[in-house]
């Protein structure tokens, strides 16, 4: 068992009605005022902006908005918010949406204390040593934003998707109610879900050794995500499955899953995240598609766990028989499994790898996965 | 789903070693000196006691010491705690041993901020509202105070075993070293898995309604607890089952395993209470005794999930064959299961039913725990 330290200091606040208590919450943390982050309009078409700020002024809690946050967060939108939230010396940022929305009111809360370019920390130029207090009320379960220190943003100038990690943007509160997410498209319910397992499944079948009580709360979490799914493709306001799938999706990227085991690495992600800079394809769809040509590409450097995979997620003997499940599974609830189905050509492999593998170089991980690698795996796909 | 608040701020530092850094940490939180509260010796017969004395000195942090908690840790103890936080206004407890020493601990930090009797706490008198920081280094792993705000105390006067939580309490860092617990006696570990498993499995049973998440994380401490056990039964230095039994202790009562079930109770824990305080029995030892019992009394209001135990924790259909597998696996690993055992004679059912009723009243529990149930509960072990 690896050392490890497990520190996740968010309050999460969970249940119907609770997004009415965000400005309570905020104000319970010493702040006057926020710079309140959205995306598109979702918000607006929902009741949930005049909940918030209902909720924000009756607690007396000043605001000013930045909005039209997109899926694939751009670095520009989040420059334009630390230089709101610096002008008007905002004392927190809250974050009212998806993922995308979480990410960057991350990133703006440590732009906003940091006097360079917020991208530094995405370069890992800079550590993040001091940040603005985060808030979140969510309408999408499936990046765990609302409880790790994670963001993601993509830099529109370069087109590259990075990430930084603190636990200074670890959400003080998060709010999650999950009737505010029963209006998600099943597309988009099935791309959550696969971004689900595979936050849980990546360093499950990449460390070399892990208790076997981390490999089987990832096995629950997977078997929950799978049920819930199936659940909410048939009836969309199932609130037990929504809640059951939103609160599994905290715990699959949360600190939890990889406590003690050793190292783990997430190349998944990082090849994924390639699809989405330059062909804008959503997270999830472009997981779905990658991960089952990364698991045969790698299933014979750590047999006994997909075996493991295989027999205690699908009942069934065998990698091949356990990856054939997972990408059937995949196509049922309709996310794409080929690189083809993404509208994604064959003569796109080599920039994709050329891209992907500069990533693996920052991330630590250009040893294992050079460009021609990954040009293999996506050669599956 | 019900509603919850899942908010678990403390961080732990867990590995090798890691003792040596616990100095650090209460420099990095700001605080300056610490009352040092430990057993009865066992850390002075190892290095721990200079160990953490030489941690303490090398971050310039003073210290005085409360020594001689024992395991169902005495009130009077406490009081000698709080006097000496006030009389030189330490800054912080520092608790190095098991979970008595934690929750003494704990106890002494609320009473440190606390103009009336410590007690009001226990007896729900008072909330508490302020705290001295608590930090742990933890040398037993079984009632996860190290990551929860709760503590249980034994009035020395009255006999009771009560207990109070608070968020404010909860350990600000616990250092969780795995080669600390390789001494505990075989007796222990045994009644400290039985311990783990009560913590996980009380809510499993008596709530109406839970996500499948849920039960499967508390199935999968339930297997971890039973596996590890059997590994450092035959082989104390297994370093690898000491963690993973040391970490799951740890998720059995830290907020997880109850987060969006529907209430559930604690009726082991008061029934046993009394044991412990009646006839000084261990805890674990106590619960080994009630479980059983309990279950058969209890089964038919939750048919259901006493099935699903049976076969998902021991591959045994029917809950009358989960109770066997459960009971027979705790007298296997040398733990108690009936009151002779114990040496609790039949004629002291009547004083330990009387007693744990009124303990279900304060948790408000009395309208199902009254004194004949408890008894004829009790008849059955």
């Amino acid at each position: 068992m690896n050392d490890f330290t497990y520190y996740n200091p968010t309050k999460i606040d969970f249940g119907r009605g609770k997004e009415n208590t965000i400005g309570k919450h905020i104000k319970e943390a010493g702040v006057e005022s926020v710079l309140l982050v959205y995306g598109t309009g979702s918000i607006k078409k929902s009741a949930l902006y005049e909940t918030t700020i209902h909720a924000l002024q009756e607690s007396g809690i000043a605001y000013k908005e930045l909005d039209g946050v997109v899926s694939n967060p751009l670095l520009s939108r989040v420059n334009d918010g630390i230089k709101i939230a610096k002008e008007h010396k905002l004392q927190a940022v809250l974050g009212v949406g998806g993922g995308s929305v979480a990410d960057s009111a991350k990133a703006i809360a440590s732009g906003a204390k940091y006097d360079g370019d917020v991208w530094d920390f995405f370069i890992q130029k800079a550590q993040v040593t001091e940040a603005l207090p985060v808030f979140t009320v969510m309408t999408l379960a499936a990046t765990a934003s609302e409880m790790n220190g994670n963001s993601v943003v993509m830099n529109d100038e370069t087109k590259q998707k990075y990430s930084f990690s603190s636990v200074l943007v670890n959400p003080v509160v998060s709010v999650i109610n999950p009737e505010l997410m029963a209006t998600v498209s099943q597309e988009y319910l099935a791309y959550s879900a696969v971004d689900i397992i595979a936050h849980s499944i990546e360093i499950y079948f990449t460390a070399s050794t892990h208790p076997n009580f981390n490999s089987r709360v990832v096995e629950s979490i997977v078997k929950s995500v799978i049920e819930t799914t199936e659940i909410l493709l048939e009836d969309p306001n199932d609130y037990d499955a929504r809640g059951e799938f939103a609160w599994v999706a905290s715990q699959a990227l949360n600190g939890l899953t990889p406590a003690g085991t050793a190292g783990g690495s997430f190349p998944n992600h990082i090849i994924e995240h390639d699809l989405s800079a330059l062909y804008n394809v959503a997270h999830g769809a472009g997981l779905s598609i990658v991960i089952p040509a990364w698991m045969k590409w790698y299933k014979e450097q750590n047999t006994a766990q997909f075996e493991r995979f295989a027999k205690e997620v699908f009942g069934v003997n065998g990698a091949d028989a356990g990856i054939e499940k997972l990408e059937s599974w995949f196509a049922k609830i309709g996310s794409p499994v080929r690189l083809q189905d993404a509208n994604i050509p064959k003569e796109g492999i080599e920039a994709l790898a050329l891209n992907a593998s500069e990533l693996a170089k920052i991330w630590g991980m250009g040893d294992l996965y050079s460009k021609e690698i990954i040009a293999e795996i996506l050669e599956k796909a």
